[in-house]
């Protein structure tokens, strides 16, 4: 087994630079499976006239299989999907609402990056100063990888409320408002340049978690790399949510500090391991990479150790030890030292084999599951025999005095499920599911314990589906609640090759919808390809769109979306006018279909101009939008909503300002005139 | 008839304050149409485990329509597309690439506003001179309202070679390859604010032609508008197309100034009335708007008369006049002033009702419909009745001496559709296919002379069918051009109200793909509803899939995606570097799964840092990101491709770059550590 895995690792490192992988052959790395012929080729799906069922399916080429899948995606006109799946875009720095089991993209959700069609970043103050807030000191970061979604969670369940996403490229946390699906909040960590994007919330979302990754000196100062093992560390942080103000609160949040082994995915402990987190690591070799000419290369580097360490904290010790005041402050940030989390029992490791990627808990709290990426097998550990070995104690420590739970006294099984498995989710019925990158496919299996009062044999591989290609994450229905759906899974495949139309060399990621209702429990299908082309999801979540209660409209006119109450400041009908105060030019407007009022405004060289409008209308679906040409300003009015937006003039000229949402048979006709005088302006 | 049109222009111009929208009841402004209860309704569509068809459709409510149209848009697994749709994505700022008949979003093509995803405006420097040759002098503008798409043509058919798209919002063109599917450079109009958005090329894209929009004097200056009648101008502003450059020739462009009249769409004759460009307008009342309190709002102001002016274009002879230098300069750009071009013969007129919004050319060019959308009727112009009046001569002009061809010398017939008609596509049978806004309707109906070979009664309105709601343009395949396709058609809707799973107060635009594929002419069924939750699309052309020839990678490692070409100076594999020149640090660098080479780079605080770096695979989507913390930088990287990113490394520090794009299983451990020191920059 070992000499296997050693082996695998080194084709790993392996680079292709061959064109094998081109139309889908076998890449030697494994990081590509063969298309099927009958189905990679373009051929086919040609327009028909045909109208009858079969005689459609016949002109069409679709099998049994396809007209079957057909009718269990196809949402008829008007007909509201039954799930929505919030996916992170990675590095496209959003968010992504996609319908289920259509796979339609509902929205892509303005979070990190500025995105004018929502009037995020264009001049909306709100969206401005939630931008701001993300920034690092005087960096002003305009994107984001953002990775891992999470849901806020009521006793376990997603409730609807609120989503946060992480920012692996920089370490920050958004909130999302699930009312009018807005951004709301971006924090950055004060403590580290960058985390692994990794967001998970405890049960009542108490606590948003981000575990770290690439391990630095705590704080962003300079340490050469030869004092890696000294200066170098990573982090977990705990951001404590403010569910009433919608928003985390920096001042009771705090960090813990943990050894620069690089920490991956974590997740919390439900129902009796609430007060739990647990997080992966994949760097214990403390690797440092391969200077100009010596040393290794970061990918072998990390891979060396057979073992690296799974990190269980008692959160809720931690949040006493805080309480206590036995925290450090790294710029201005609450910071649990190592070697205090590790005497008083905040932190413990457990040996998971290999480079492991996923830590999962059981929907009923009692397993965690790891899966190491360089190994065959998923990992289940017991939460009780983890509180039994503590209880029992005589632990080893590490270099940095972390006890060490043995392996053997905290695992409970091992499943043999094929190369790569990364990401477990699960369903309603007792089985996991876990994505295989280097199979690329998606195994099911049995878990054991109560889960298993079927008698179908335990911790034991059930089937497994081939997808295209090189699944990363994998998403179920309510999948890492404690109360799974089951039904769907979504494969998130990081490789799509020539699954698709081509659209470049930048390839569409391919997110494929697996359907878990086959009377025959070896069977899941893949039953769509759904082509993602506005970014690199990483991860996503799954909630029942009953569960959402979206706004229609705002629910007074002049509705202030940052403060989210009405503006008592706002500009109303009627109420419209320009004030003037030297060279400062307040103006307070209104749109309606089909006009702002005022729809002339003159002002001179040099005025610094406010502008607050509210888009009057309460009539869902009324969005108008308020773009000033050359100015690079533009503003996304939802019904009743209000802006400022600010701006010095300082160019003369004539700039029509005008609606950009397409409101009305007279919307070419909602415009009006800026005129910026070239007098100079008064003092 | 007068009356009515009168009365519908009131009715438009009264705002709707309540909230009668809300779920899709009627409207009284006409801005939408009442939800069919059984199809808005969420209910339905369940999961279930049903596997035959029949059992399927039982259990997910669907009809016999439902399941035809299930398996005519079903894409089996693997199978690509027939059809590719380019959207611009509104005041999204992007172009989006649609599969038909599946509407799934291949891509969204970064154009005028930064995206991570595809690393456009996030240091590489290919992308940000793209974007900076946008700007409007030191206005650095970020963003576009991107109205119409247009693919390049040889002989009157597109040639699947490039794209074009307009920006309304500051008045600018781009240019998308579709080799690689990337914008390669933006134009900003010298002498205008803003546009239409327009964007329409002649039938071997000598020519990109931009119609105008709001008057303003020209080249930017500051008028009252007391003067507008004097000192505010439209124009029509003709791009030269450099095909084997892939570029717009500035230097070889010109504008043709006409009257401040609202200038509209626009479109070229094609075949016999190839030379030719006609474009609507629909402020000939010279409306100024609503000063403070006194006027009226542009809405009313602009909708007084019965009749505005099509604009007749004779390009040749424009050309003619350029080329005899009959052309003043504003702002350096070639401008044909209106006098000459009125008096020369290069511009006429002819009355059109109503505030019309489409001019379309027929496919064989014999005819251009106009939709006016304050009237009932497309009228139908005759090319061949517009030259026998023309050579007649003896035309009355305008106050602005333009010579204006009477209304019944060139209208060959009017065909009643219903109310707000706006845009017309084409088939490949001799029918038009025009929205109606108002009706939120799509009308088919015939066209005559040589069309009309079928014995069918041409002129006439053969069928509607109602749309969710509210279209503003439509597509059909290759629809526009000397050869349409028939097969699909898209309504580009304006309104979804509650057809979606609500995603908040700002709701998704509404694509429905109508199936022209039906055995009798009186059927054109909805049989999609595809959500486009990324801008507010406003325009599209349909390409057959097989005319695109995109690259699966770059030909050759080291690849200049400016200049298409290999870049000499390019890091391979063998080549990486780290060179200095004081406190210039130049890095060559290059990315190969799973590693970057060097992996470990120290600078000095105050470093001026150039990064080449080269994406040395040739796989097809063995894509590869770069992205450093906290210096807003992130790059995309396809196989083949060579960037360079410029920074100043002012913040001393740790900062863990690494791979954006998950390439490999070890991806996680594809990362390198620049650290900058904080001792001063050597001079």
């Amino acid at each position: 087994m070992k000499r296997q895995i050693i082996m695998l690792g080194i084709a790993l490192a392996m680079p292709i630079t061959t064109s094998a992988c081109s139309r889908g052959d076998v890449d030697t790395s494994g990081e590509a499976k063969p298309a099927q012929e009958d189905q990679a080729a373009p051929s086919g799906g040609e327009a028909t006239s045909a109208q009858s069922p079969d005689e459609i399916a016949k002109a069409r080429n679709l099998s049994p299989a396809d007209v079957s899948a057909a009718l269990k995606t196809y949402m008829p006109s008007g007909r509201h999907d039954e799930y929505v799946q919030f996916a992170s875009s990675g590095h496209g720095g959003q968010v992504l609402a996609i319908g289920l089991p259509s796979m339609r993209l509902l929205k892509m959700i303005a979070t990190f990056s500025p995105e004018p069609w929502q009037g995020y970043g264009y001049g909306a103050k709100s969206t401005m100063d939630t931008l701001n807030g993300g920034n690092a000191g005087d960096k002003e970061l305009r994107w984001a990888d953002d990775h891992h979604p999470a849901l806020s969670e009521t006793a376990g369940d997603y409730d609807g409320q609120f989503l946060f996403i992480g920012d692996k490229a920089n370490a920050r946390v958004a909130v999302i408002d699930l009312r009018d699906f807005e951004t709301k909040q971006i924090v950055k960590n004060p403590i580290s340049n960058i985390d692994h994007g990794g967001m998970f919330v405890t049960p009542d979302t108490e606590w948003v978690v981000e575990g770290g990754q690439y391990a630095m000196p705590l704080g962003g100062g300079y340490a050469p790399m030869e004092d890696y093992k000294e200066k170098y560390r990573g982090h977990i942080t705990f951001w404590k949510f403010d569910r009433a103000a919608g928003r985390i609160d920096m001042a009771k949040s705090f960090a813990m500090e943990v050894p620069p082994y690089w920490q991956d995915l974590c997740d919390s402990g439900k129902k009796g391991s609430t007060g739990w987190v647990f997080c992966n690591s994949i760097n214990t070799e403390l690797a440092t990479g391969k200077a100009d000419k010596d040393g290794v290369n970061f990918e072998s580097g990390v891979s060396q150790n057979d073992m690296d360490f799974l990190h269980v904290v008692n959160l809720k010790k931690a949040e006493e030890l805080v309480a206590a005041g036995k925290t450090t402050e790294i710029n201005g940030f609450n910071v649990l030292p190592l070697d205090t989390a590790a005497a008083e029992g905040a932190l413990y490791f457990i040996p998971e084999p290999k480079s492991p990627h996923g830590a999962d808990v059981t929907p009923g709290g009692e397993y965690i599951v790891v899966g190491g990426k360089l190994d065959q097998n998923a990992t289940v550990y017991s939460f009780q025999k983890i509180q039994d070995a503590i209880a029992a104690g005589g632990l080893d420590k590490d270099d940095y005095g972390v006890p060490i739970i043995p392996f053997d006294k905290a695992m409970e099984a091992q499943v043999q499920l094929g190369l790569g498995p990364l990401h477990t989710q699960f369903d309603d019925k007792g089985f996991a599911y876990t994505s295989l990158f280097l199979d690329s496919a998606v195994a099911k299996w049995s878990l054991g314990g109560d889960y298993r009062k079927d008698g179908l044999e335990p911790w034991k591989l059930v089937t497994k589906t081939p997808v295209q290609y090189n699944i990363g994450h994998l998403a179920t229905a309510e999948g890492d609640t404690v109360s799974p759906d089951g039904h769907y899974l979504v494969a998130m495949n990081k490789w799509a090759i020539d699954r698709f139309q081509n659209v470049g060399p930048l390839v569409p990621q391919n997110f494929q919808l697996l359907d878990l209702d086959q009377p025959e429990p070896d069977k899941m299908p893949v039953i769509y390809d759904a082509p993602i082309g506005v970014g690199e999801p990483h991860y996503a979540q799954i909630i029942k769109a009953d569960k959402l209660k979206g706004w229609e409209k705002y629910p007074e006119i002049g509705w202030d979306t940052d403060k989210m109450a009405k503006d008592p400041d706002a500009p109303l009908t009627g109420t419209e006018r320009v004030e003037r105060d030297g060279n400062k030019v307040t103006i307070y407007m209104t749109a309606i279909r089909s006009h702002f009022t005022p729809e002339r405004i003159e002002v001179n060289v040099g005025d610094e101009v406010t502008l607050k409008i509210t888009n009057v209308e309460q009539t869902y679906d009324a969005t108008h939008g308020f773009a000033v040409p050359i100015y690079n300003l533009n503003l996304s009015l939802e019904p009743g909503e209000t802006q400022t937006v600010e701006f010095t003039a300082d160019r003369a000229g004539v700039y029509p300002f005008y609606c950009t949402e397409f409101c009305s048979a007279l919307h070419l006709e909602m415009v009006g005139y800026l005129l910026v005088k070239d007098t100079p302006a008064a003092q």
